[in-house]
């Protein structure tokens, strides 16, 4: 059987293969991006379900349009006046089966093959792999404790041709939970505006900050429109849905749209209607205020662990909202050896390389801290501690250090 | 903005802009493929909605595995086995979000600009906007009353290089409402044999069948593994959950599957665990038997009243299920025009040259039985009729005739 060449490039994602094994109740999973399933609002759904059954229900289980039910578009388009200072029309903002079909669209609009994409270097590994059949050449930013070193991608920009995308997440990256300060955002602008080059802009987590000072989104900078901004209720309401939204310019949303009724005819009714339910009948604010509180707690309680267990070599971010941590350790450690061996022990990480587009980079690891309780964060970051330890004598014992 | 260059075989599609006029409840559509609302199980799905997330709730909001909730992918088995003496693996069978996300990841796996796509002639307007952005080369085979005609079909194959998929809908097809009788099936199944191509058998109306003999799905005498089985729920259940799923060979579904953890991730969990639920704790054969009755009535009564008030000119095919008829009228009439028309008087259908990949074709149309009550048939046919005859006495007066 002969495949479209596309097909070379995809490979199976480490997280989703790993989530595989880590069905296992047994093992302590720091490895998914999962949010805490004891936190979903289940009674509100249940009661929002409920009352879009009976108050629309044949509108609801009947097709509606490709870019989404329209009240949500408009609540959408609230929030985002309220939480991230956009101010847009709901015309253009279009619903989308998670930030994910967004990344796809996005790839299928603006990419031919061996065009240029700009990503930090981490940078989230599903924005890779949806990327990845359109065959761009994916070019790496290098980042510091700030993110994205904005001296370097004006240069890259300056000398690198037929780039027709950028892809950043400015508030607590995936996967190395780092937010770019106010000043870097503003620079990033600036250099856009040079260039002209499109930019997604991946905000998942954004309104997931424990600690620290909002940032502003780089798309309440942008009166050009090059940014297409794409939010999701994943992290915020539940992921089980698969509802995001992308914002961004109207030739750009007439796009997408052309895109999403070939590739999927439309998002569906019932789970948009049931999300906006949601936010008619119930202050999802509150509910993003326990999540936050819940995420602040198992962030120190691992970070503080990892302080405690991991060896002196392991360097490690400490996250002011968001899902991750972002374990840097010396060249000579092959994390994915060590996610083995962890997963021997029942525990598991996910390897960092996969989280560089060009690969390489086998020394580190993204670990989550959102999914598990305080026990089994302890136990695993521990267990944890011991394989690296263990590693680094292996090490020691080999070169005679 | 440099857009990729797919885009430029990106256009809105007919149906989908339609859908948008047609939302004014005055008109009479005919256009959409939408199911009759008043038919859908709107308590049964809450009652199911309602069990799911008493007793997992939990699950059903957090992500899943990319294949798809695997105990309605063993539902889904069996019922094949039942209904269309398909005898397969669960395994080999993924979730989609529709039949439509199918398709776009057909073409993804599958093709390469300018390779060759075979396709009868009229088609399924969806799918030829699902494979554009891949940008192949249509060739259209011709069809008759029993379908695709499989001498054309083998001489296709015998003098055309770089096929790399043929696509086909054996029953009720859309638009045509034909369907193919056993021996072409099994004269299909014979050239498929001979040029190893493989094959998409869209089957989104073969439980609708409410008049003649059961026909055996290609899939069901697919030996070697060269058909890719699409089935829905929209037309059963309610397309509002947007969820289908694909059944082929193990070597299809791990690509595929790949393809889908790029594109999207996974259908959603909660859906496909409603559908599930629904399945297990209501008849869902039981619930097409009502559907059924409904659109055979529906169906009888536009074609009887299309007898009576379009002119003899009119040819038009006369369906055992599904959910439209298509009519061809004389070559001097253009049907986007008398859409035009028949919209001024709040009546809508497809005109059918988007139909055809290649275009042309402008005197036909599809009209669909299933979303209107039998007062708004009769009165929409008797318009589309005055229409037509209003054109053709229009034509005849210019040729003096």
């Amino acid at each position: 059987m002969q495949y479209a060449e596309r097909m070379s490039r995809l490979k199976a994602s480490d997280i989703r293969d790993l989530l595989k094994l880590t069905a296992r109740p047994e093992v302590i999973s720091f490895a998914g991006g999962l949010p805490a399933p004891e936190l979903f609002p289940v009674e509100e759904l249940k009661a929002a379900t409920i009352a879009v059954m009976d108050e629309a229900g044949t509108t609801a289980l009947q097709y509606g349009q490709t870019e989404g039910w329209a009240p949500l578009r408009a609540q959408i388009a609230q929030r985002l006046a309220k939480k991230n200072e956009i101010h847009t029309d709901p015309d253009n903002i279009m619903l989308t089966a998670g930030s994910q079909q967004g990344l796809d669209f996005c790839g299928k609009m603006l990419l031919n093959p061996g065009d240029v994409v700009i990503m930090e270097s981490p940078s989230y590994l599903g924005a890779i792999n949806a990327l990845e059949p359109y065959q761009p050449r994916f070019v790496e930013v290098p980042t510091d404790e700030n993110g994205l070193v904005m001296e370097e991608l004006d240069r890259i920009l300056a000398t690198t041709e037929n780039v027709k995308l950028i892809y950043v997440i400015p508030d607590f990256q995936n996967p190395s939970g780092r937010t770019w300060p106010l000043e870097r955002r503003k620079q990033f602008m600036e250099i856009l505006k040079k260039y002209q080059v499109p930019a997604i802009e991946d905000n998942p987590y954004g309104d997931l900050r424990f600690k620290g000072e909002y940032q502003p989104a780089l798309k309440s900078m942008d009166p050009e429109g090059l940014i297409i901004y794409m939010g999701t209720f994943s992290k915020i309401l539940a992921p089980g849905y698969r509802l995001g939204w992308i914002c961004a310019n109207e030739e750009f949303i007439t796009k997408l749209n052309l895109i999403a009724q070939a590739a999927v005819l439309q998002t569906a009714t019932i789970t948009a209607m049931v999300v906006s339910k949601y936010l008619e009948m119930f202050d999802v604010d509150e509910h993003v205020e326990k999540i936050k509180a819940v995420y602040k707690h198992r962030c120190e309680l691992m970070i503080d662990t990892m302080r405690k267990t991991f060896p002196p070599e392991a360097k490690f971010t400490d996250p002011d909202g968001g899902l991750f941590t972002w374990v840097e350790m010396p060249d000579y450690i092959n994390t994915r050896e060590l996610a083995a061996k962890a997963l021997e022990k029942n525990v598991a990480f996910v390897p960092g390389s996969g989280f560089f587009p060009n690969g390489g980079n086998n020394s580190c690891f993204r670990l989550n801290y959102s999914n598990q309780p305080d026990d089994r964060i302890v136990k695993g970051i521990t267990l944890i501690g011991e394989v690296l330890k263990e590693a680094i004598a292996e090490h020691a014992a080999k070169t005679g250090a």
